[in-house]
């Protein structure tokens, strides 16, 4: 914000004039659903009147650009990003380019010639791994550069927008416990990614906390992908003393679970309970709906793009790494244990 | 193509030079999965070297950018048209610059004004519903415009890419009329849309080829949304002779339809058989894996991208609209009827 434009709008007064809560105000600018679409306008108006969210691009002259990579756009993560993204870019007056590099390095460095040519003002990086190559041709070109990171990438020297994966896997299995389940079962995510062996410790500290054994035969292999919440669910009901709950640390592997448990003829959450993570879109949607662990994952696309804005004006940021709060969704999947 | 460019490739010689078929270089190009890796790569490789995919930008210089404007990107069609866009777009060395404009005045007059600075080549539209001031705002840019148009608007003298739905709703009557069933419900779209009004049809002209009656109380109203799913196959399945199968006519409303089945303790597909239209990504995934009737939303975006680039180019198109081909997915949501 340059001087000229005065002081400095804060939250507190917008939540003041638009007479509703601070938090309120916070939940437009996260781009949340939860808050009524007349509150929802009336703040935004006042966002845009006393220029809150442009302020990041005031300075700039002529078309500003931001760039968002993918790896693959068929990743059940993207459009969710895009959509926050896009909320932040749009209101900034900024264009958001979408691309994936497809993994292949043809296809990067084309990517990486279009991305010089247009002149982009910042890149936010969507990728659970970051190939070194592309990592270094980015730093080359000296542009703003943010990672958004569900999975949990090790610090890669570039700020970053991650989510609390060991509370929410602490969280999920909080919940089972309190439904009166004793033998939970873990379908578990890459072990070389951060975010799978963060979930995987949240689920062990509240079996602890519960005093409750950690049985090695519960916690099965999974690579976050349908097939293997098939399998896994499948390897968990074929054990003697089988689970009654069974936490599937990704959505896509719950609804392989859903699937195996249909295909034995057994009911969810009546037989079993099943309990997933990320809370993707379609997963209100499934049947029975899914109770899950909410990933921000529009809001860390909002952030992102905040954060990616901030950098093309020159702004310091506060923190490097900024971990988003995960919560509970609470829907029909999983039940009380019966006696 | 510039002249200086010499000769146009043809699809035939490529396929030739890479030692496969005519057609799988067409699924290469359509973006298609079911071509081996490595065939991809060297059709690929091919193309490029034959600068294919690139002479729609060839005579430009600096920044290409197309845009690809969606009402809302909470849309499930949103990100497999994005990948389609993207990956021409991408190989033509343009950058997408994604939008939605979210239904509000404020929000299409900025976005508008964003287009505007940063001197876009093309825009593709994502709407099942126009609204009329974008539309002639849009003309006023000038520039080269394509609907891509899953839901069927009537002709808005703008080049449009849609899908065969008539078709469509024929083959998903016919499969479960093959299969034995004869008491056969359907759960309709917003009869505003030409698409709903085309599938119905499509369901009318099976039943009055196998000489089946028209039963008006197993059409129920739908909006293509999750719930009205849900309620539409609740009231089918109020009726005294209620229908041993469903067609929900978008994959939401045969998920609505799941949950309806699966609260009232009945399977799919071993009760009541269920079939969807759109094939979603997501009804991969469904529990059963979905029975569903494919609109090709990747190849549409392909397309759409390769006509606003053949526009920006000056190039004359062959025929204002595009319908492409529907095609029946058959998974495990439908059954023979049991005698």
């Amino acid at each position: 914000m340059t001087v000229d434009e005065g002081r400095r709008i804060t939250i507190t007064a917008i939540a003041q004039e638009a007479g509703v809560s601070v938090p309120t105000v916070s939940r437009v600018l996260n781009g949340r659903n939860d808050v009524a679409p007349q509150t929802r306008e009336r703040v935004e108006e006042l966002l845009r009147r006393h220029g809150y969210r442009r302020r990041a691009t005031r300075s700039r002259a002529g078309a500003s650009l931001i760039d968002l990579v993918f790896n693959d756009l068929d990743s059940p993560w993207a459009v969710e990003i895009i959509r926050g993204v896009e909320d932040v870019a749009h209101a900034a007056g900024v264009g958001t380019v979408v691309s994936a590099i497809h993994r292949r390095s043809t296809s990067t460095r084309q990517w990486l010639q279009n991305l010089r040519t247009r002149a982009t003002d910042g890149v936010i990086l969507v990728t659970s791994e970051l190939a070194p190559p592309l990592h270094t041709e980015l730093r080359r070109l000296n542009v703003p550069m943010v990672l958004v990171d569900p999975a949990g990438v090790p610090s890669l020297d570039i700020p970053t927008i991650g989510a609390t994966n060991w509370a929410g896997g602490l969280r999920a299995t909080e919940h089972l416990i309190a439904l009166g389940h004793r033998q939970i079962g873990f379908i578990a995510g890459p072990p070389r990614l951060l975010c799978s062996r963060a979930r995987l410790d949240g689920y062990r500290a509240a079996l602890e906390a519960a005093e409750l054994p950690l049985r090695s035969e519960y916690v099965v292999p999974g690579d976050f992908y349908h097939d293997s919440g098939f399998g896994g669910a499948a390897a968990l009901l074929a054990l003697d003393d089988r689970p009654t709950a069974i936490f599937a640390s990704s959505d896509q592997m719950a609804l392989g679970a859903y699937e195996a448990l249909r295909q034995r003829g057994l009911r969810v959450p009546d037989d079993v309970s099943v309990i997933g993570f990320d809370d993707l879109p379609e997963v209100r949607w499934s049947s029975p709906p899914l109770t899950t662990v909410r990933q921000p994952l529009a809001e860390m696309g909002l952030l992102a793009a905040r954060t990616v804005l901030r950098l093309a004006q020159g702004e310091p940021l506060d923190t490097p790494r900024v971990e988003l709060a995960t919560e509970l969704v609470v829907r029909d999947s999983c039940a009380p244990l019966r006696g």
